[in-house]
C-alpha cells in the first residue's frame, strides 16, 4: 500500500519514516517539504541512508492523491486546508497535528488562534486513540491523531474515571516532557545549552493540550470532567512522564491495581506494572507501548497514577500507524513490534 | 575561625569545600574521612588543585575539637554519634544529614530505621531553616541542616500557608531533583547509563523527607499539615524543581503576587518571580537562591507554586554555610555571593 | 534455533536480548546469571517486559549444551572456562568479552592479567570483524567478537593500508566512546554526576584494545603495523567516534573517496559518505552500521578517516549477531534491518 | 572603574557579566544589545536577577565612551568598525571575537570572508594569549582575546615547541568542545535533540582557529608551525578537551614532566597535572584555570599533551577579565578566583 507523508522534516516526520521503512505492509511513495524539495531525504535524516532513497517533492494533489493513505506531520493549521480535496480524491487521512483532535470549532479557534478551515469535517474525525476508539478508527477516513500529553494522560486516568471512584472535577495531571516534544524548531530555548542540566515548567496558565484532555475524558465518561495541567520540559530527547492525581470519592478499600488489570487486560500496547512500581520512560523509548503504574500514598484519599510513553511514538508516529493499522486492517501491531531501546 | 568537616568524600562535602574555601571568615582546618585517610583532598576533587592543600584525616574528637564549628557531610545516623562529645568541647554543630532533622525520637526511628543515639539534643537543636527559624538559629549550638526537598517545598507553600488561604490537609508536592542529590554511590541507578536520556518517579508510597516536611510546615503554622510528596529523578546533575498545589479555601479574589513578595521582601535568597513566570533550575545553579513563582490557572480553586534551589548549595552545603553564618555573626550572605552558573 | 546467553546482566547481554526478541530466525531459550538466578529477565530490563517470559538460570553445562549457539557476554576470563566443554558438547560460541581476540596467549597474559585457560583454541577461533574474516566465520566453531574500538578503527584504516598508501608504523587513532562501553558496573566514574558534562581521555599509557587493533591491521595486510591509540570518554550513552591519523607516504594525488568506496561497495553494514561528510554517531544509534568519512585537509600528507559506530550494536551485539548468521547460513542481516534511532 | 559591554546577549556576553558582577575593582555600566535595547539584562540571563540591574541600551559612542574599557562580544567583524573611535575616544578595548587575532589582513580576509575594517590597527592588536603576551598587554589600548581552542591549543603545545624537541611540521591536535563554543544562535544542529546523545567532528576541511594556532605558535617559536587540526562537538555545554600529538625529533630520554611543570611553575592559571594523570573538563568548569598532562605512551616517538579549559571562561570572558586585570594593573586574578564547580 503507497502512503505518503506532508511535512517530513520534523521530527514526527522522522519517526514516521523510521517506522515505516520497517513496516510490512506499506511502502513510502511521497514525502514533501515546500523547503527541501529536491533533497534526498537521507541528506536530511542521515539515519535513513540505506533504507529509503526518495527524495522530498512539493505538495501537490496530484502526487499525493496517489496514495492511499496520507500522514499529515505539519504545524497545526496546515492539515486542515488539504484534507477536504485529498478526502475528495479517496485517500485517507491521519493528522499528527491538532486540526482534527477537537470537536469545537470555537474551541479550536480559541487555543489555535485561527478559524477552523473545515469545520464541516470535525464531526466526522475519528479522535486517534486507539485503546478507546478503535472501532470508530475502524472506519474512519479522517483521524486526528491524539497529542503526546493528552495520550499519557487519558490512558492513565480512564480506568479510575470509568469506574466513577474519583472526584472527576479535581483531577491534577503533573507532565513531563523530553525535548523532541517542541519539535525541530531552531529556537533558543530547546538548544542544548539552554535545554540541558535544566527544568522548568511552561505553560502554567494554560497549554494547548488541556482541552483537549477534557474533551477526551469527559466523551469517554459521559460527565464534565476538569482538570489541572501542568507541562515541565525535561533535560531529555525522547519520553513523557505524566504524575497524576485523583481525589478518591469512597472511603472504603478499592482495589486499583486490579482495576487497571483488568481495563487493560487485552491491550499489547499499554503495560501495567506490578504494584509498587515505578515506571521508567526509556522502558519504553522508541517503542508504542505505555506503561502504567497505580499507588495509593500512604492509603489516603489520593490515588497517584504514573504514566509513561515515548512522545515521539505512542505519542505520535506510532499511534498514527497504530491508526492506520486499525483503519487499513492490517495487525494493529504491524511495524510496532521491536523491544524497547535500552540503556 | 577554624572549621572542620566530617565526612567530606560525597558531594555535599566537596560543596562545602567548594564554598568554604572562598569563604572570607573560615578556614577549613580538617575533613574526616575513614576511608581516604591520608589522602589529598584534591586527588578526589580535582576542581579544588590549588585552592585546599590538605589531606583527608581519621575523624578523632582531639582535632576536630579544635574546631570552632563541625559540619556534618556523613550518611544519615552518623553524626548522632559524635555530637554529643563535640557540644561538650565546646564546638558548634551543623548536621547536613538527617540526625537533628526530626524532633520525634519516634518519628526518626520508624524513618531511619535504628534508635536515635542521643533524643536528649532533639529538643534543643535547631531546624536550620534560615528564613523560617533565624533568631534560633542566631543562639544554636546544634543545627540540623534542612533536605533538600524540605527546603524547595516548605519555602514555596508557606507564605500560603501562613494566609490560611488554602486547605492544609490537600497539599501535593511533585518534586523533581538532579541525580547528586543521591548522592555519591556508586549504585546501578545512578550510572549515566542508566539515569540520563530518561525520568522516573521513586518512593511514591514514602521518602524520608515527607514527615520533615509535615513537621515543618506544621510547626509553623500551628496546626497539623497534611501532604501528598512524590519525588521524581531528573536527568541533570544539580536541581531542583517542587511544583507545589494547595487548593484555596475562600473563593474571592486574593493577590497571591503580593502576599509572596511582601512574605520574602527582606530575603536576598528567596527571589519571588513577576507573575506569569516559570522559574528554571539553572537559573539558581551553583548559588543559594530560590526562586519562587505563584500561579492560579484558570482562575480556579487550585494555587500553582513553582520552586527552584540548587539540591547542593540552598539544599545543603549553601543552606548550612548560612547557618553557619547566622550562628557565628558573620554576614548571612558571606561565601554565597557569587552570581549562578548560566550556561 | 535455541540460542543461549552466559551472563546477561550487562549492557552487552541486554542488547543481545533486544536485537534476538525481534531475530526471524532463534529463540533465546535461555540466558544465565548467576547473581540474578531465578529473577524474571523483564524485572532487570523492563524495556523487555512482553518479549521475553523467560528468568535468568544458573549457567550449567546441562542446559546450555541445548543450545546450538551460546553467546558469552561475560567479563574478561569467564568464557575460556566453559568454552571447552561447550565446543565438546557440539555447540558453537561467540565470545562478546576479549578471550578469544588476540591469538598469542602471552599478550593475552599481558594484557588481561591471567593465564589463558584455553591457549590451545586460540588458533582455531575466528577473529569475527564479519566485513574482514566473513570466510572463516562461516565455517567456525568458536568465534572471538571484536572490541568495540577496533571495530571502529579497523574499518576505517583498511582500505588505506590495504593500498599500501600510508606509513603503517605511525598512525594514530583518536577514539571516543560513550558510557556504556565501560559496562554496567557501578562505579563512582561512571555515574551521571560524574560523567555527564564532562570529557576526559584514559588510559593514555596502554588500552587493551591497543593489541588487538595491531593484531588485526597486522594480519590484515601481512606487515607490522603500529599506532598510538588514545581513548576518550563522551557524555553519552551510546557511539563511539574513531578520529583516524594516517601519513601518506606518496606525494602525487590519490583518489581516496573512490578508495573507500570499492573497498566496501558490498557491505550492507559499512557505508562511505559522501566526500566533505562529517558522520555523527546517532546516525547509527542503535544499528550494526559503520559509517566512514575521508578527509585529506588541506591536500596535506595526513589523512583523517572518521568512523562511527553503535557500541553496543557493531561493537558488540550486533556484530556478534551478524556472526552467528554468518555462521548459521542465515541472511547475514537477519535481525538488524531496523534504522538507527534519530533523534 | 567603569566598564562597557558591547554585545551582551551571547554566552560570552552573559559570561562576562557573571564574572564581573563579582570582580572587585570594575562596575559594568553599560551593555549593549541592539535587539534588546530597553530590556532588564536579568531578563533574559535570569541568573543575574539581584546581581545587575541595568538594561541593555544602544551601543553608542557617547555612552560607550565614558567606560574606561570596553568589552567586545560581539560576532565576528563587528568590533572592527567600532574600535577605531573608541581608542581614539580614549577607552581601552578587548575583542572577544576574532577581529583583532590575526595580524595578516589577508589571511583575515580569506578565514572571515571580508576585508579588514582597520587593517593599521592589526600591528598594535595585542594577542591576548595572557601567559604568553603578559608584557605586551601591560601596555596595550587594544587585546585580540584568543580563540577558546587556540588557548588549550598553544598552551598544550608551547612547553615541547619552546624546547625545541618535536617537529614542528608534523604537529596534530584533536580537539573536543562543548556546545557552548558554538554561541547562544538559534541553529538547528545546536538543539539539544541534535547535539545531545551525539558525537562527531566538523569543519575537518577548515577552521578558522587553523591560522589563528599557527600564527600564534609559530611567533612564539621563531619558526613556521605547522598542524593539523581537527574540532568535534561534544554533547555538553561547557569545556574543551585538546589531545596533542607531537613527534618527538630525538631519541633520547626526555623529562617531559620536569619541561611542563618548570614552564609554569610560576601560572596561577595553568596547572600541570602529575605523570599518568588525565585532566577532566569537569576539572576546570566555571574557573580560568587550564589543567594539562603530559604522556608518552609506550615510550615511543609521539608525546601526548592533554590540556582541558572551560570554552567560555579561559577560552572566552574569563581570559579577557584576565586581559583586563593585565592592562589595568589589578591582581591578575581578581574576580577569577573562585573554584571550579564539581560536580
Amino acid at each position: 500500500m503507497k502512503v505518503g507523508i506532508v511535512g517530513g522534516t520534523g521530527y514526527t516526520g522522522a519517526e514516521l519514516l523510521r517506522i515505516l521503512v520497517s513496516h510490512p505492509e506499506v511502502e513510502v511513495s511521497v514525502i514533501t517539504s515546500r523547503g527541501e524539495a529536491g533533497k534526498p531525504v537521507a541528506d536530511l535524516f542521515p539515519n535513513l541512508r540505506g533504507y529509503l532513497d526518495i527524495c522530498f517533492s512539493e505538495p501537490t494533489l496530484e502526487v499525493l492523491s496517489q496514495c492511499e493513505l496520507i500522514f499529515f506531520a505539519t504545524p497545526n493549521g496546515v492539515a486542515m486546508t488539504q484534507v477536504p480535496e485529498l478526502l475528495a480524491a479517496g485517500c485517507k487521512v491521519i493528522d499528527l497535528a491538532a486540526d482534527f483532535r477537537l470537536q469545537d470549532p470555537d474551541v479550536w479557534k480559541h487555543w489555535y488562534g485561527i478559524a477552523h478551515a473545515c469545520p464541516e469535517l470535525l464531526e466526522e474525525a475519528v479522535y486517534g486513540l486507539c485503546e478507546v476508539n478503535r472501532e470508530q478508527i475502524k472506519h474512519a477516513r479522517l483521524v486526528g491523531n491524539p497529542g503526546c500529553y493528552p495520550t499519557a494522560v487519558q490512558l492513565g486516568f480512564l480506568p479510575l474515571l470509568e469506574q466513577g471512584l474519583v472526584d472527576e472535577q479535581r483531577l491534577i495531571a503533573d507532565t513531563k516532557s523530553g525535548v523532541s516534544g517542541a519539535g525541530r524548531n531552531a529556537k533558543t530555548d530547546l538548544l542544548l545549552c539552554e535545554a540541558s542540566e535544566n527544568f522548568k515548567a511552561y505553560a502554567v496558565a494554560g497549554h494547548r493540550h488541556w482541552p483537549e484532555i477534557k474533551q477526551g475524558l469527559s466523551a469517554k465518561v459521559n460527565k464534565a470532567v476538569d482538570l489541572t495541567f501542568v507541562p515541565h520540559l525535561t533535560p531529555m530527547i525522547r519520553g513523557i512522564h505524566a504524575t497524576l492525581y485523583a481525589p478518591l470519592k469512597i472511603n472504603e478499600a478499592v482495589n486499583l491495581q486490579d482495576i487497571y488489570q483488568q481495563y487493560y487486560k487485552n491491550e499489547f500496547f499499554v503495560d501495567v506494572l506490578p504494584e509498587g512500581s515505578h515506571p521508567e520512560t526509556r522502558s519504553v523509548r522508541a517503542s508504542n507501548h505505555c506503561r502504567i503504574a497505580v499507588h495509593r500514598p500512604h492509603n489516603g484519599e489520593l490515588v497517584v497514577i504514573l504514566s509513561v510513553i515515548d512522545n515521539l511514538v505512542k505519542g505520535a508516529a506510532g499511534q498514527a500507524v497504530q491508526n492506520m493499522n486499525i483503519m487499513c486492517g492490517f495487525d494493529e501491531r504491524a511495524g510496532l513490534t521491536n523491544a524497547p531501546l535500552l540503556p
